[in-house]
């Protein structure tokens, strides 16, 4: 028999996030007696405002500060397989309307009503992170559900995030059913043989597909230069697409690989760089190196609020250091994953620093996460990719 | 001989916006004298700081509250016909860089270090648009460069606007060379017959066209309700996109017109309903319609700041109707083209009235002006256009 289902009532005045459509609760909002702390972490619960009008379904843990995330509306609600049948075809719906290759986030959080939850889809295999305890307790549901819908050959369940660890959760990952390593994935047309398991584990970013279609016109006979390559997602497409050349500069020698072995898998002639961002820039710099376009996509800089002063700098310096390689009329693309980046702060660096390089530098496209990575439009946290096409001129 | 180049002094700390790269200088920042009002006005000018450091050439209106539009950082620059048809150069070989077709905007004032001046391109007519005293006083200079890089067959200087009032100038159209009419203009292989003459004029407006390019994904075998159709440009690039069905709704029927007359041009079955745009929906929702697309693309509905209140209301009633003859499911593409709108506002509007009525919205995409229609990074003035995509579903 299942637990009873608990009611946590929200101080005064404290409902009004909710009633705008977010779904996070934080403990100070809460009123909570001694018996809260001994709430077992992921409960379902109810939450009511302070006149105890109903404010819906969610799944508390005391001991983090976002205590509370809503799962539904109707406080009434069951949350079961059938339950995440239902938001998972609905997710599911979307992006087999998107796109006509099954390699897509399948699910992005809070932006398709699954707080907590994150999926990623390689055809028939699924990488999830599972990010709360609310999420994790609720595991032999969704991943019912997930058979029910896709029949996964194999479900990764990568464990290894720091959210987990302030939830208190397990780090070890876990693998159901079967995974194959390689494992071959297509984005528009082009092959990638990734490895999401062993020792050099390559992923892929999905966020940046629809940046990268972008990328087409501005590439035909031009030379590229893609910097924190990864596996060369940016560059193959570019070249795919008809650049002149293309260069990668990544640190990991297991993307690179990667980027390679895709590239002779799909015919491009793609150079790769193994170095560090800033350093390898300065090196093409020094042997006089110049391209007509150049895409600065790397990881999140700012990871927390307070890195928030030192990454602006970091952003800075790499975003000068590119405008440095870029021929006159070429194109920069600027993209920051950083939350706590927002796009105006990257626009002011680029404006900074393009001015003080004497360039002129219009913004031609702002492109975001793709729609595979909906966003909540009441939680601004849902919404964290920026990229900047810049075309870029002598004064 | 040229008269010589006036000199205008700002005050103490009035330089900042200049220093950091805007290009407006208002009248209350500039050092007068009682000759201030003498200076006819467009005249060109050197701008200088409180120090007499020099900040550039542009040109000034002693009876605008924004007086002065800089043209170059080179205090000592001459703006000739060589001039201009390097600022043209480089807005040409950006605009043939991305369109394969010569129908776009060629010119996008500020945004291309052109202010006061907007220039569309038809194939070989040109529209255009000079706002400025200043950017008149230099139409000798600019038609050459035009003549020189373009050979148009037909220009016309369409000179009936409000800032063109607000300027002193006149408000007549002027006609050089010579001008089709209708006139055949193709938007990714869909041809449309506009008439730029005449009584009832249909221009076209190219600021939209990635977003009805990226509405592909969204339309295959569905309904599709394009609200503000004008001449039908989403409507008809669904139905080539494989929409199932689709039907423009527009206050003038010189406008559908156009439309149908594409349609038949491209062999596409389009609907028209000739009413204003509440009204048109209201009535297809008491018919018991549904679409599984609508777009709501309205004229800007905040033309000054003074309206800004009215017009949040106005654009929360036409995407609250467009809410109730959305399919479950379904696709809101919500746009305004009000620089005094901001993205965030349209955002909030979508949000309230979605949860209003009971219905989960998602922010899929967030489309903006396209690359023909630049952004300045330091004129936030440059930037209007906004287009949200989104998924809506049963709450």
């Amino acid at each position: 028999m299942k637990p009873p289902v608990l009611t946590l009532k929200l101080k005064p005045r404290e409902e009004r996030r909710l009633r705008a459509g977010h779904l996070w609760v934080y403990s100070n909002e809460i009123e909570v007696g001694p018996e809260f702390r001994q709430i077992e972490p992921g409960s379902l619960c109810r939450i009511v405002d302070s006149r105890d009008k109903p404010l819906g379904l969610g799944y508390v843990n005391p001991r983090t500060l976002l205590a509370v995330r809503l799962l539904d509306a109707d406080s009434q609600r069951t949350i079961d397989r059938s339950w995440f049948v239902r938001r998972l075809a609905a997710a599911l719906a979307l992006r087999e309307r998107l796109y006509g290759e099954a390699c897509y986030r399948l699910v992005h959080g809070e932006g398709d009503g699954l707080p907590g939850l994150i999926i990623d889809r390689y055809g028939d295999v699924l990488v999830v992170q599972v990010t709360t305890a609310g999420m994790e307790r609720l595991k032999t549901e969704w991943l019912a559900a997930l058979g029910e819908l896709l029949q996964p050959r194999g479900i990764l369940l990568r464990n290894d995030n720091a959210a987990r660890e302030l939830e208190g959760l397990s780090q070890e990952n876990e693998v159901i059913g079967e995974i194959a390593d390689p494992l071959e994935i297509r984005e528009e047309g082009i092959g990638f043989r990734l490895s999401l398991l062993g020792g050099q584990k390559t992923g892929f970013f999905f966020d940046q597909r629809d940046n990268r279609s972008r990328l087409a016109r501005y590439v035909r006979d031009r030379s590229v230069l893609d910097v924190f390559s990864y596996v060369g997602a940016w560059g193959l497409r570019a070249l795919r697409d008809g650049a002149s050349a293309a260069t990668c500069l990544d640190s990991s020698q297991a993307a690179l690989d990667v980027a390679q072995a895709s590239a002779g898998l799909n015919g491009l002639p793609l150079d790769t760089i193994r170095d560090d961002a800033l350093a390898g820039m300065k090196a093409l710099r020094a042997e006089g190196r110049q391209f007509d376009v150049v895409i600065v996509d790397p990881p999140a800089l700012i990871k927390r609020r307070k890195d928030h002063d030192a990454g602006l700098e970091h952003y800075a310096a790499l975003n000068r250091t590119a405008l440095h390689l870029l021929r006159d009329g070429g194109i920069l693309v600027s993209c920051s994953c950083s939350h706590h980046l927002e796009a105006d702060e990257l626009q002011r660096i680029l404006l900074r620093e393009s001015r003080h390089l004497g360039r002129r530098l219009q913004l031609l496209e702002q492109g975001a996460q793709g729609p595979d990575h909906p966003v909540h439009p009441a939680i601004p946290e849902t919404r964290y990719l920026k990229a900047f096409f810049c075309a870029v001129s002598a004064g």
